[in-house]
């Protein structure tokens, strides 16, 4: 019997006390306050074992920071200057290099004025990644991911002008509340309905689509006004309706109107105060000592004692090797799948196929005068549109400041991301400038080529990616062999876990490398 | 004829470029980026004119910085020795006064720790007091109305257990969409759904509610997993949807589950950083030298120059007058029912009428540990319960301090505010923790009656009520003979405006009075 069925059976026998009864009994219910459980490693376990880790992203510090807490001797090799990997946050002056060209970010020299080119937000229930931020004192504040002031917009509807989101996602309740309230008045569902549920389900719909009294949409204050409500005999006038057959035309509800919904994206949302990378930086506050940067690794060995691992030390070019009892690894595999390593076949199989299934996602900002908020009162949020840019994401913090920072496109459509990589950044910034002007007529007289910057995850060396996609068939196949060690060599970071392009997935594999490796060592000292 | 019917013309006719072409042309958008437009006076235009502003409250210090900035000379009666009126944050150590009753704020003396005990969000379209926040630099931080995270409540459903929002508002969704889907597939919609459409439609409703393949609802990851999703092999299991016959008997739907669509609730809400009285100091920083404090107001009188205010001043009690060529009257009309007043029969009528009209707000607070970041992962927002309390009020600042400040009842329904009237400090506290304690059942062990405070606004002195509940036949009566002048005697307030229990009705009440004052001392210039 299917969970489902079950429970409705329940509902009818013993009501709605038996229900939850029931729910809480099987463990059926939503995990309220689950928390992911860090490793919890013996103090000393780790003494004389020593685990050599590749890349310092949040997964390969956070293996270092919980296996030194136990007395393992770490090392982290990382191929750039800076710690951090994908949680990277530029500001005025920083440089974003790719494989074929360089940007300086062209921002005003003000701390407020960040672009987070990775991951820029963080779900309430992320617990592994809120965990180390309250540990480790990084301010957190409320970022809007859902903005009913925000606007859709698709060239294909309503002749491609902008419909402020709360009108579409309001006038659609209304409609599918219309349209339910009269299937249930011609009986349509009445064997779904009992009689004595009726009246409160025809209630139901009606508040849930905010129906008139003849169970018509007919407009909400929900929707919005077109003169609003004020002071004396301002009392206000409901914006009219959109035409539902205009809406359906649209790809609002496709899955944009729905994002804000999404079990990663829903409210409470949270960002650190200043940009992400301070989450990076409080990392290498604690791990900093470990890490050995500008090492680019050029092979992986497996020897008899462990690891070995050879790599090009900087500007020199010296050739160097650090052996370790373990190793992490947390490159992407989009890189992994470049270096010789002594992988067994099974591993390089699993590598080599899932080499390519990365989103590439590509990002532009812009600095620009806080035209948003002064002409649109949107306070952060995000717009969204079919052009290539996809969204303008607005900035939640700094509000009312004379300048802010815009993400002018999120690009993470393979597709789209194709024709924009090979672009040179002015092209990029100009493309992303005459899609937006969709959304804000007078986009071009606020930003400009010369205030942005961009990136494109494919072509930036040592990372390539934006974030692994998994399908079904390789999440039974590559993704299951590549959570199992190869001998000595643990693999972690967002790929190998169910929440790619997250930080909480980083964190969460390297916490499984990290237990990985402490059970071995806790069964060979038994 | 009806516009809605028009616009569907217009679809059926033209298409969607059609309608938006005409929604443009015949004004019926909604108002995107209308901003509510501050009095314009020419400077010096006040020069040898008069007003005495009744009432330090926003709309009080709102004309008499807009009719001084153009030369008029402005003085302010204020009752307490405090300005802001219901604009009140109060702090540890702070006093909250009672007709019998006075607690002292229990909170530790740190500027994060703060009660509103009036408004406390301010929404992303009221323009007007958003531009006093920028003009006068008051920093703002986005405040959570809606999250996901938090708790439904309601001792009739579901054995008087928590459900978490989610869960409630997407399988809700969810069961609609459904519901709607078996309505289209029996065709029970055919008449308004042409055969071309269907399709369009069924993916439409399947995508509203996540529906599976066979357009049934069998949970979603918007409603939640009871084994959440990792890394390596924590794949998640989705949350069982709730019974619909049991969400059907909650009384989660009847408003509570749409709090966060309404037009002055819905996102992006915002907050002054470090509560709202900060937008009074702002004022009071411009028109402080005006207000004189600790002046109680006993009779209001017209003269033939204009208006004589008669007043007790502060701890000495002496009489004193006041004259003026006008005066704006601030005042609730519970409190100014009570004041010996010149007003004509009809006015005097008015205010008779509407003074007992208004919702006695009561709120709770308490210091407590942030348990409900620690264990439940709410970060700001509103859980809702039938109980009493209505609700408990998350912090959306202040992420991972130690302690913050909950409010632990917000209370509008009059029924409910009169039996909370009567009661001490320490009753409503002991009753708040009683119900508080059905969403969170240890919450008795992190917050105490020795650590809470509270307020019943119909027992404050000179304030008397939270804000004005118009119904349709006072609006059309009181209300319209309210907005008129007295001779020389303005109204404003919240009261005076469609945005009741708002700080920007204030305002834009303030506005008007300042337009009608202006206009009638320009017209005797001309």
């Amino acid at each position: 019997m299917k969970r489902r069925t079950l429970m409705n059976l329940v509902a009818r026998a013993g009501g709605t006390t038996a229900v939850l009864t029931t729910l809480k009994a099987m463990g059926w219910l939503p995990a309220h306050a689950q928390s992911s459980q860090r490793p919890t490693l013996q103090a000393q376990s780790g003494n004389n074992t020593s685990v050599l880790i590749l890349g310092a992203g949040l997964a390969g510090m956070t293996a270092a920071y919980e296996l030194e807490k136990a007395g393992y001797s770490c090392r982290i090799l990382e191929a750039y200057d800076r710690a951090g990997g994908r949680c990277w946050t530029v500001r005025g002056g920083d440089s974003i290099t790719e494989f074929d060209q360089t940007e300086t970010v062209p921002f005003d020299r003000d701390p407020s004025l960040y672009f987070n080119l990775g991951p820029a937000r963080i779900p309430y229930h992320h617990t592994a990644v809120l965990g180390y931020c309250k540990e480790f004192g990084v301010p957190l504040e409320v970022i809007v991911n859902e903005n009913r002031a925000a606007y859709f917009q698709d060239d294909g509807a309503f002749g491609g002008g902008t419909i402020q989101n709360r009108q579409v996602v309001n006038d659609s309740r209304g409609y599918v509340a219309e349209l339910l309230a009269k299937a249930i008045n011609r009986n349509a569902l009445d064997q779904e309905v009992s009689a004595d549920e009726r009246e409160k389900l025809l209630d139901f719909v009606s508040r849930f689509g905010n129906l008139n009294d003849d169970y018509a949409y007919a407009g909400s204050s929900r929707a919005g006004y077109h003169v609003v409500p004020g002071a004396a005999d301002a009392a206000g006038d409901l914006a009219e309706p959109l035409a539902f057959s205009s809406l359906l035309d649209s790809a609002f509800w496709r899955y944009k109107m729905h994002f804000g919904e999404g079990y990663n994206q829903a409210a409470t949302m949270l960002q650190p105060v200043g940009g992400m990378d301070q989450i990076a930086k409080a990392f290498v506050q604690r791990v900093g000592h470990l890490i050995t940067y500008n090492a680019i690794v050029n092979q992986i060995r497996k020897t008899p004692e462990g690891v070995s691992v050879v790599y090009t030390q900087g500007t020199r070019g010296e050739i160097t090797e650090a052996t370790a009892d373990f190793a992490i690894c947390t490159f992407p595999l989009s890189v992994l799948n470049g270096i010789e390593a002594d992988f067994s076949a099974a591993h390089q199989a699993a590598i080599a196929a899932s080499a390519g299934s990365y989103a590439n996602a590509v990002k532009v900002a812009f600095q620009s005068r806080r035209f948003w908020e002064e002409e649109h009162h949107i306070y952060g949020g995000i717009s969204w549109t079919e052009s290539d840019i996809t969204q303008i994401w607005y900035p939640s913090g700094g509000f009312h400041q004379a300048q802010g920072t815009l993400v002018g496109a999120y690009i993470w459509d393979n597709p789209i991301a194709a024709r924009w990589e090979p672009m040179t950044k002015t092209e990029r910034l100009t493309q992303a400038i005459a899609d937006g002007s969709k959304i804000h007529p007078d986009y071009a007289t606020s930003v400009s080529a010369a205030n942005g910057c961009s990136v494109a995850w494919g072509k930036i060396p040592y990372i390539q990616g934006g974030w692994m996609e998994w399908e079904d068939d390789t999440r039974a196949t590559a993704y299951a062999v590549l959570n199992q060690p190869d001998d000595t060599i643990y693999l972690a970071g967002e790929h190998l876990s169910y929440l790619t392009g997250w930080q909480e997935g980083a964190i969460l594999s390297a916490h499984e490398a990290v237990r990985g490796i402490a059970s071995r060592v806790q069964a060979t000292h038994a």
